[in-house]
């Protein structure tokens, strides 16, 4: 037996670094004789933190499907029904048309969202524009299922807006799609409507399908709006990916969506929908239990508990930038105005033997228990990208300790 | 776009027709005007049942982790650890020897095991052997990953136990696992341990990977125990699949595992346990929330509720029997003492205009409103799956319906 296992090859497999593999090297980095608690800035999860607690009707309308036994059973493979309207509802809220439950696919989370669409979209010789920097694990989805991967740039001297010239040059007659992240992950920009009407006339003209990730939507604090680019839907048919995870800070719910915006029913005529459903009949569920919860938790959840979590994150954004520009190895482009990370260029030259983004993250982790994500995971050589979604007190510890990382190890440094 | 979309021929695409899928077309087929209650016999989710309810130790273990606070974030790939030390913990009592937590690997429902299995295993060329009957996801996951489906039988005529020649006979070279289902879905069989020390032996001898599926693991109610396959690990590596759904009565939860009993460490050395580690880094992940409750469940649920629920099975499987056994043109060649269904061949000779297997289900949905679930569809033409895991009121009004629509078709029938 195991010669025969040997002789399939699994050892020589190989597959993209996602953004855990990189948090699982940095665990092993830290130093264990630190006695300071490790502060960790490397991914957007806030929920482990006081004030980022999820909402307590979160918390009752979850116990109340419990209560009700009506969600023990298997699910639709599309989603239940009341779910799958409560979210069509919702959105159409921010929408000059109205969804309906047809529109909206729940899947585990967000991730799962975008398993299903590469999955779906994936064909031999076909190629998809991903943004960069963006969220690795669309790079991961994407080289598993063998669909080619060409990278446009965002601008960080434009806002991190989208290199469009850079699209148009990318694309082909084997270009399937492209994908953008608004509010931006990991860039924490916050894309303008007269952007968001260039980036939709670019896919028309391309021909190319139009793939919105809004996980973070509604998380913004600065003067940009949060608009959802199915209002475009008109312009060039989309398919959204959401989750309760970020605004109802739950991501261990694991409760997404795949939303088509589509008025003029292009994604149905062309079969996409159905080769969406199909696959959903063979792919992992949502719990039916949490689906249970959706209506109840989406009519009920309150506006201070939204405005409380945007206020935090946009004082620690102010934060973020605030120290980072008083660190002169350090610079940070854009102020962050939605979402809940940054992006933080690293000039090596200021930083004696630190170098570069990848040297960073390890020196940092184990001098000063701090964990922060380098670019290189996300396609961008010597930048770091920092999540500021943790507790503020945190936070603030956190952005001393990288201050005196940089310090002590600037060319100027004098021990 | 519409034009370029069509090019990509999303819309030629087929795919394996699965059991959710008959459910649908069976739906579409009840007759509206029939006043009485649909009775489902056609799947397995006994969840929706008063006499199936979850324990209240489920219910309150939820709630435990809900307000613990601690599982409102993003999970490990392969599991909340308490989760897989409690549920590693759990089966070792079944078995010679100690499972750990690195042994175990938590996922969205045992349908999503089974696709991470199947996805990792699938190479060019490669063959796995499954049983005919069997479970459809099985046949719909392999399709899908291109993995070449070969069928070998289960005996009815020896208590459905798999026929070993067959499985020699259809092994090649390319040949990399074979699939048991025990207790039996659908056959309700429950494998002796000298047929299991038979099919491990097998297994071995071929050098192909043993995967069994245990989701029904401990729901027996006749003469044959419960043995886990992972008692003959020692003789050959096997991979298990499980979950909470059918023992709790919560497959809406969505929780299950993989679980390699290799006491040998024979997965490890060959790879595929990285394989199934790295596939399970971009995957769908099972709820935190309900990985964080499986400590409690397993820890305080009582014999006295999984007793409960056998002695319930018990009771409808012999009413199951003893009614196909009055009726002439069906037959139950083996009383089900496990599982939730059996197997019932059809006499079509007998049954006048019922013309198979499928146009059974059909005419029964549209004359009797009970859904039944033809063969064909699990790849055994002219014989039917009845899942008996219904309120028992139901199972009775269900079989009585059967036995008058077989009444009325058959040859003898008088208006």
């Amino acid at each position: 037996m195991e010669k025969k296992m040997a002789e399939w090859g699994f050892k020589s497999q190989k597959r993209t670094v996602t953004i855990r593999d990189f948090l699982e090297i940095i665990k092993v980095n830290l130093n264990k004789n630190d006695e300071r608690e490790v502060i960790h800035l490397g991914h957007g999860d806030p929920s482990p933190y006081p004030s980022f607690r999820t909402s307590p009707v979160a918390e009752e309308s979850l116990i109340n499907a419990l209560r009700s036994t009506h969600f023990n059973g298997y699910p639709p493979a599309p989603g239940v029904s009341a779910a799958r309207r409560a979210i069509a509802k919702h959105l159409s809220d921010d929408l000059p048309y109205k969804l309906s439950e047809e529109d909206v696919f729940l899947t585990a989370g967000a991730n799962h969202a975008i398993e299903v669409i590469l999955t779906v979209l994936a064909r031999p010789g076909a190629n998809i524009l991903f943004p960069r920097p963006g969220y690795p694990v669309y790079e991961a989805r994407a080289a598993f299922s063998n669909l080619e991967v060409r990278h446009f740039n965002l601008l960080p001297e434009r806002a991190w807006e989208v290199d469009l010239d850079g699209v148009e040059a990318l694309a082909d007659d084997k270009t399937i799609a492209m994908v953008v992240i608004n509010p931006g992950n990991p860039c924490g920009n916050v894309f303008t409507l007269e952007h968001m009407q260039k980036i939709a006339e670019t896919a028309k003209r391309l021909g190319i399908l139009l793939i919105t990730d809004e996980v973070y939507n509604h998380i913004v604090f600065g003067s940009n709006k949060y608009i959802p680019m199915g209002i475009l839907g008109s312009v060039t048919p989309i398919l959204t990916v959401g989750s309760m995870s970020k605004r109802w800070l739950i991501p261990g719910w694991r409760l997404g969506w795949i939303v088509a915006s589509d008025p003029n029913g292009v994604l149905n005529k062309s079969g996409i929908i159905e080769s969406v459903l199909n696959y959903l009949c063979i792919t992992a569920d949502p719990a039916t239990l949490i689906q249970g919860a959706v209506p109840e938790i989406l009519e009920k959840s309150t506006k201070e508990f939204f405005l409380k979590t945007n206020d935090t994150l946009r004082e620690s954004a102010d934060a973020c930038y605030a120290t980072i520009s008083e660190i002169p190895s350090l610079s940070c482009p854009h102020k962050p105005e939605g979402a809940m990370s940054t992006m933080i260029e690293i000039n090596p030259s200021l930083l004696g033997d630190v170098k570069d983004d990848m040297d960073f993250a390890l020196k940092i982790a184990r001098e000063e228990s701090v964990v922060i994500m380098p670019g290189t995971i996300l396609g961008l050589k010597n930048w770091l990208r920092l999540s500021f979604s943790v507790e503020p007190a945190a936070l603030r510890d956190g952005l001393e300790r990288i201050k005196a990382f940089c310090s002590r190890h600037s060319n100027n440094y004098k021990n």
